[in-house]
């Protein structure tokens, strides 16, 4: 494992599937509530500053450079545990949120319903579908 | 919104950002544990077939093929809802899971800790920080 500063990885950069753009996904979750919260990327740098300082570093790729999540608005994330998953190419994040994760003041990133459950269990159709599939099983 | 058979989705296709490779990332969450599963990624196609049949199904990067999770092993993926970020470029899938969702066997694709709850739990300085930042709060 690699040692930077406070926080030890099992596992380094170099053993990570990166996607086209050189970068690895990372899925952001409330380690307490289990809530999702965003979606962002790491690269070598951002991965070595999260664990060197134990504050969520992503690549921002709009702006083109690396971003301490709350520098700024103070909406920390301070990390509770990272995971990789059987591939190696995603990140999941589990943190203590500070604030707001979203930019908008949304607690979460994920607000917009594209499809909401209240749709599929008022659906007769849906409703039978998995009265069928819980039978079924 | 577009209705494609079961699901209606309230915004289309063609409101997402896509990334490098013209996909949206899907990070797929249990929904009645809300533990994250996996993260996959979509074309439309994909998307669209997902409202569809509601299951999920994906764009596979590896094999360059639409895949429906499941259609093989089983370990299909009922579409409970699906949710869209703030910047429109990811989406969340709250999803009953059949089986696996690891091709593993495990029941979610995230099991190799890369930093562990455990460590900072135990590491003293940790343990102060963690404390100092309950004092701040």
């Amino acid at each position: 494992g690699i040692s930077t500063g406070r926080l030890t990885s099992n596992m380094d950069w170099s053993e990570f599937q990166l996607n086209s753009d050189g970068l690895i996904p990372v899925i952001v979750q409330d380690y307490k509530t289990n809530e999702v919260l965003m979606l962002a990327y790491m690269n070598e740098d951002a991965f070595h500053i999260t664990l060197s300082i134990g504050k969520m570093t992503y690549w921002s790729r709009s702006r083109q450079e690396l971003w301490t999540k709350g520098m700024t608005s103070g909406h920390v994330q301070y990390v509770k545990s990272l995971t990789l998953d059987c591939d190696h190419d995603t990140i999941l994040a589990k943190v203590s949120q500070v604030g707001a994760a979203c930019h908008t003041g949304n607690p979460t990133c994920f607000f917009q319903d594209l499809v909401a459950e209240e749709y599929l269990e008022k659906n007769p159709l849906k409703v039978f579908e998995n009265e069928f599939n819980i039978i079924k099983d």
